[in-house]
């Protein structure tokens, strides 16, 4: 019998094959072009827009909306079947067992000051579980890729080449990022305190793009709280596909949100959990 | 009687002439373009450079240090005569009045995560006034330039376009930066808390870059403390050319660093003024 299409087929756990998963991650690159596409207009032209428009008009949230209706376009077209959960529109059931997570502008502090740090964020995950993860800034044209085995950085005009964590064996050789201490409980700040006093350098305000850093090797922490499914889905593939990983601060699965933790090394990631536990939600 | 060429004169406080402005705005770009040749190399390599080279080497000095030994066999080229404050090496006094004042990588921990938010800062002072300034982000192929009546925005690529600040009248409407929160004292704190609380955002860790941004009409106000002379001269020029403007928290003149607050609308300044005179250094 005929292998069917993945995707095409009832429910099922059945796993992909590599040219399934090739072709899959081919068309996240293809969403993340559209969303490229739409989201780009409005980064950087507000005060344009928001001039002539009238008043009310929010145009980041205008571009979120652009690029998520051009993902869900695509995604219904190709594979009608395939589940939908996005920041800005409701969920599409999957009927495969295999839903795209999308989150059009990670960052919109970020976009809204004009910084380039903001990300279209894609994932493919099956059964809630992450197996493929876009990252992708538009401005910089700069694309982190991660797929079952793997992950690759993509520059426009630039070849692409593999992504891969670095070692760091001890907590006061990292480099660490976070997003913004204002944000963090009152527990979590004591153990995010801890770590920032012990590592080398605590750098903020960074969104996807300090996860993006943590897969090139350039930052060996990430941590985090209050994430959405959608904020962390794309990030796991390419973190683990550049050789680290990523957990809730107790050491479980990350792929829902919550407080969350990535590492490039286990042992800089162990010992920060030491930290991080006491403050862990239950 | 011939007038003498700008600065290859004799101590004096003489003005430059508009030719003059504009040959040496064509100069700090060339400094710019010297300095992105000498750093580009070591962005996101220093994971490669640290395991070829010695124990003990540090990557980012010396990029710091190859731009700003470009740039002053340039300028003891074309201006002997002039001065040259670096953060690398030590002072070179002026004999004309003139001086360049050059930080070769603001941000350095922006460098060292990856962040493509640090800059070359580069001034030119008259009797400590700056009257020129650029901002360069090499990995962006961005460039904010300042000089006498205006600032203008170039980007690889693109069309160079004026660069202008936006109206902000209430500080409940101001999208406000700073570097990090930890590096304020505990009356600084109590301030930009204020100031936080009242605003309609507040983003950290973007160093020069802020600026820029203030420039480009993004953020309204960027407020910071412990600055040095080489971290702010080169934004002065960019923020009043495109209509903002540069204080100290008690609002006399920022040109030396300190506690330094730039806004794009002197409303916004004066209400955050009121928040910051009180933990203002005396």
């Amino acid at each position: 019998m005929q292998p069917e299409t993945f995707g095409s087929g009832e429910p099922s756990s059945q796993h992909a094959t590599d040219a399934e998963l090739a072709e899959l991650t081919a068309f996240a690159e293809t969403l993340a072009d559209a969303a490229r596409a739409a989201i780009l207009p409005f980064f950087r032209a507000q005060n344009e827009i928001e001039n002539k428009a009238k008043a009310g008009f929010d145009p980041v949230t205008a571009a979120d909306r652009a690029a998520e209706a051009a993902m869900r376009e695509l995604i219904g077209r190709k594979y009608p079947k395939h589940g939908i959960i996005g920041e800005e529109m409701p969920e599409k059931k999957s009927r495969c067992g295999l839903s795209w997570v999308l989150d059009p502008i990670d960052g919109t502090r970020a976009f809204i000051a004009g910084l380039p740090l903001w990300g279209v964020l894609i994932a493919l995950v099956q059964e809630g579980r992450p197996v493929i993860g876009v990252i992708d800034q538009p401005y910089m044209g700069e694309r982190f890729i991660g797929y079952p085995g793997g992950a690759t950085f993509k520059r426009t005009g630039e070849n692409e080449r593999p992504l891969s964590t670095r070692a760091c064996g001890q907590l006061r050789d990292a480099v660490v990022m976070t997003t913004d201490p204002y944000i963090l409980t009152a527990p979590e700040l004591h153990g995010f305190d801890q770590i920032r006093a012990a590592s080398k350098l605590t750098r903020y305000g960074a969104d996807c793009y300090a996860y993006a850093m943590l897969a090139m090797g350039h930052v060996d922490l990430v941590i985090e709280s209050g994430l959405k499914q959608y904020d962390v889905a794309a990030l796991i593939p390419v973190i683990e596909g550049a050789g680290g990983l990523v957990t809730n601060w107790r050491g479980g699965p990350a792929s829902m949100g919550g407080q969350v933790i990535a590492s490039g090394d286990p042992r800089a990631h162990a010992q920060a959990l030491v930290a991080l536990r006491r403050a862990a939600a239950p």
